[in-house]
């Protein structure tokens, strides 16, 4: 039983190599491939999304039968849920993607020389994306799409509650690539739920995976960051602040703090802690606390909190640094800014923070001392999204500092290189 | 004695680990330094280096010493030695390095959104840097300094056989860091030679070391990039290759062959591999091969080159993938430019390579389809420096395709965040 086993994970072992290998060789051609056939590609995907649409659903109905037959819970059995208006979305999300601009091959920097040598940085693709996501089958196209509109091969390992939606979709996107003349392994689906490939994945297939996304949960996540040998672009989770100084303008305070909380609690961007000064807390932490709990919010708070807000729970140590994706906020008065960035820069996750000013050193100070992917002023923290940055669509938020970091785009999906244009020039 | 070692390994552990701590926290107050506290910090360098030269010289001469008792080679003891030229040479880096441009805070893109949001991309220190080099004492100035100006905390690791000298630099180091008021804690060298303490840099200290550069020989580089679990910016090696297109001006050629291979054999730009089109390989081969040979390099080329050029020894298959750093060259005819870019593509490191050409459609094609850091035309490999780049110094040059590529100067030191400017923006 156990030779069995290792049997077939040396099987698996195998085919993930040659996965890894195939989307190496595709990676090459789509480098030089132009973006009208990345753009066709994309569009007919599109179509083949619809028109076999019926066959989608046939497939997402034996993962949602398979589902409740495990007992998974009804927002689990959503988020695999597809329907024809799900199906019509996807397909606009592809067609959305072939209208970005292309990244690859554009002169982000240009050198001239005093020898007349003139170097151009100019955009690659990164090469193979592996893209490691869980129970929403429309990832399988979301993610498909922007790594070959980077230009990049993709390896796309879905969770296995989703494995026969997924792979419908991989089908039309495959028929895409088809159309248009590029190999069909620039998109691929690993065809195995087993944990193995995942972990083949993360050793980097023999060299051929550049970098890895993951798309799910903090347990996929941690399992990424902690396991792969190979770059990985993700968060683990998103801990948002948001201070509310003593200059802020305090109606302003109150709908941004309402909406960075409740507008989407279960999304990266939510906030989770909110931070007051002391000089106006009184003022503005009963009103915000009632309006937030009159919601539906739970309220957990320190000792000057709890006094002010009567159904405040305390907060214990563990929540500040707790990312509750729910309708939970911790709040806490702070002496002073200094106080206020001192806390953050302890507890933040590096994804998201805002302050809530009038005054500009107060503003000028934290933007300079809060060392988060994203910083905001004046602005609610669901904005961190790489669709309201204006990127048209993102792989997910990055909060390493190397590469990529914030939304993860099409842009941030490339590598560059230096071109050298001489006229014969000889080093001295 | 294993108990007294791992005791030792320990406290090395320990040691390590409050270096990085301490770095962790330099680099806060290092990210909000000014431009004027850290150019201060360098000029004070320099001028300590030139007071302090003759401290220096004592240090230095205890390596040279205790190198020559190990019977090192000449090679080793020339990299090792210094001279008040060598000093003034040092602090005059040191200068170059303080009058370049800041990188922090610069804007590099600016994002309007139709909901009035403006969205800055700012450059930001990257966070602490690990550097690993060998026995150029020199490395301790150059690559503290390049740390500092991007705004980063630095821990050098030099090799034990040139401590003394690394330790008296670094000593000059600490004291323009004091003079400028910025912690001394900004640039650390690891009091210890012993090897554990690579090994925990490698590991990123409790996750304060955000990027290691190795500095060294390929051994050196190979380690790292094998062990280290934070990322690497590095080459291997520089396999580089020219390319002589049928449509080459053959004189320009010439030129530029004997100056990539010969100007400096010991440098990862030089060349390593010749490819010339069949149809000039006659007229050019025997040429400059004889040129190349009359400057002292060994020929191995294959069959056709053999034929050509009496003195040539035959290639083995291992030739076209070794890194010579010396005076020998690989040289072979390929049938075309789709030969060439085969060969490139199949033996490259990824580092530089070079067409020669006058025909625009062969150039555009080995440009587009050769993804190297650096693609040359018509110029000499040897010009792959970040100096040569315009990029003032350079801490190495990288062949990984993850946020820094080629030159690895200040701003591939940086990292960026996006600063969200809002008017009390909420999202619908």
């Amino acid at each position: 039983m156990i030779a069995e086993n290792s049997q077939q994970s040396s099987d698996i072992v195998d085919v993930m190599r040659e996965l890894g290998a195939a989307a190496k060789a595709a990676a090459r051609v789509l480098a030089t491939a132009t973006p009208a056939q990345k753009n066709l590609a994309l569009t007919a995907a599109a179509d083949h999304l619809l028109a076999t649409s019926n066959d989608i659903l046939a497939a997402n109905a034996k993962d949602i039968a398979a589902g409740h037959a495990k007992g998974m819970s009804a927002a689990f059995i959503d988020r695999l849920t597809l329907d024809h208006d799900r199906i019509a979305s996807i397909a606009k999300g592809l067609r959305a993607i072939a209208e970005l601009d292309d990244p690859v091959g554009r002169i982000i920097a240009t050198i001239e020389r005093p020898n007349g040598l003139k170097i151009e940085r100019v955009r690659t693709p990164l090469g193979v994306i592996g893209v490691i996501f869980e129970s929403r089958p429309n990832v399988t196209a979301d993610a498909g799409a922007l790594c070959l509109k980077s230009g990049n091969a993709v390896i796309l390992r879905g969770g296995s509650d989703s494995h026969h939606s997924s792979r419908a979709i991989h089908a039309a996107l495959t028929a895409g690539l088809e159309q248009a003349g590029l190999p069909k392994t620039a998109i691929q689906l690993v065809p195995t739920t087993d944990r193995v490939a995942v972990g083949e994945m993360l050793m980097g297939l023999d060299g051929t995976v550049d970098v890895i996304v993951p798309r799910g949960g903090k347990s996929l996540v941690a399992r990424v960051q902690q396991e792969a040998r190979v770059p990985v672009f993700s968060h683990l989770e998103g801990i948002c602040h948001i201070y509310v100084d003593k200059s802020a303008n305090l109606a302003m305070a109150n709908e941004i703090v309402l909406n960075a909380k409740m507008r989407r609690t279960g999304i990266c961007g939510a906030a989770e802690t909110l931070l007051v000064h002391k000089d106006i807390a009184a003022g503005t932490v009963p009103a915000l606390c009632k309006t937030l709990a009159a919601q539906g919010c739970s309220i957990l708070g320190d000792v000057p909190v709890c006094a002010m807000f009567d159904d405040a729970t305390p907060a214990t140590e563990e929540d500040w640094s707790t990312e509750y994706l729910d309708a939970i906020i911790s709040v806490k008065v702070v002496d002073n800014i200094d106080a206020a960035i001192k806390h953050v820069q302890h507890y933040s996750s590096g994804h998201t923070e805002a302050i809530i000013a009038e005054d500009k050193s107060a503003v000028d100070r934290f933007f300079a001392e809060i060392d988060s992917a994203i910083v905001m002023h004046n602005a609610s923290t669901q904005f961190a999204d790489g669709g309201e940055f204006g990127m048209g669509a993102e792989i997910g938020i990055a909060t390493g500092k190397m590469h990529a970091r914030g939304p993860v785009g099409v842009e941030q999906l490339t590598s560059f290189k230096y071109l050298v244009h001489g006229t014969g020039q000889t080093r001295p």
